[in-house]
């Protein structure tokens, strides 16, 4: 009976590895907060550079906390929010200085398009999403945590 | 020894299927991105005119975006919010227009009773929620990601 | 056969069982609505008491629509927001309320570092964390929903 019995051990496995995979179930420890990756987007959609400031402190203060390697930061900038990504802006060096120390920023081109702007008007070092709620939604729906500043 | 083979894989293979129903365990693709049903729900509790434009804005960029029949948008006006919905909001028109592109308002009744707000004081086409607050938590919890413009 | 199969069923059960605690997988209800326990993280980073108050109205209805007993409550101030859990604060009152009704209220310590504050210079009944963005990042991916008024 024992290599029937291996054989059908073999041929369980193998199907409960394919049920697992295709069924998308993660470990155990990938749920718990310990062990789960650090991943928050920030969003910027005020006017005011006091904002854009706090938004900044935030990512700062996460990277510090946490360890810039252990957290993934995205500040989404949209609506009267997209003058933080403007060459003018009033925080340029911080947003140069944010994107070298890995934190993501993104410019939403809805908004861009709405005020004529193109990315020549815009600072180095960020990225464009198509439409920032969207951005914004998705990665919550990633399990991404949100941040409005 | 094959018919033994067959017999066991049957078997196991009710057994798995019965386990994975009972446990919920979800197909790999409800859970990415792509498949998963867009789901919003966006808070305005300023008394700003401004930002219940915003929130009005976004909405319409995701419906946009996504195609209206492709996401679930859900509004919720409280707190100095609340004037967003009555009958002399400066938005009363684009309320109405988001309605009838299927965009969900709900005014919050706790808010409506001690501002001594009633129904007939509210623009038409809106719903009503008992606590704004609740709402806005409850759905997190089903899921929806949360938009506050 | 019929001694085979038995086998079969006890080691295919038992990897089934292994499989499935090994990788937590969650009994349906307890990620429906009804049976999920309510927990909700304010944010109150604006150093304006008309918030402060709108924050604590919100964890007040919370409270008083789906009793105080079944929903847990945090209010995160951090940034220009700390002004609310400090001594002269203009809602002082109010926190002693809240947190006796068993909200729990914690300041930011980078935010108080920064601004030379002192637990003495903080009402009593507060509780105190690293970071405020941590803690509401950490909250999230705990399952708590967000709020910011």
């Amino acid at each position: 009976m024992f290599p029937i019995k291996t054989g059908m051990l073999g041929v369980a496995g193998l199907m409960l590895a394919f049920a697992l995979s295709a069924f998308n179930v993660e470990p155990a420890q990938a749920q718990s907060n310990v062990a789960q990756r650090h991943r928050v987007v920030i969003q910027v959609s005020d006017g005011d550079p006091a904002k854009w400031n706090l938004a900044l402190n935030n990512a700062k203060n996460l990277q510090a906390d946490l360890g810039a390697a252990n957290v993934d930061i995205e500040i989404v900038a949209y609506g009267p929010g997209i003058g933080m990504l403007k060459l003018d802006s009033a925080v340029a060096p911080r947003i140069d200085e944010a994107t070298r120390a890995g934190v993501k920023i993104v410019a939403c081109e809805n908004t861009m398009n709405g005020q004529k702007l193109a990315r020549a008007d815009m600072l180095d070092g960020i990225g464009y999403v198509g439409a920032g709620v969207v951005e914004l939604m998705s990665r919550q729906q990633q399990g991404w945590a949100y941040l409005r500043p």
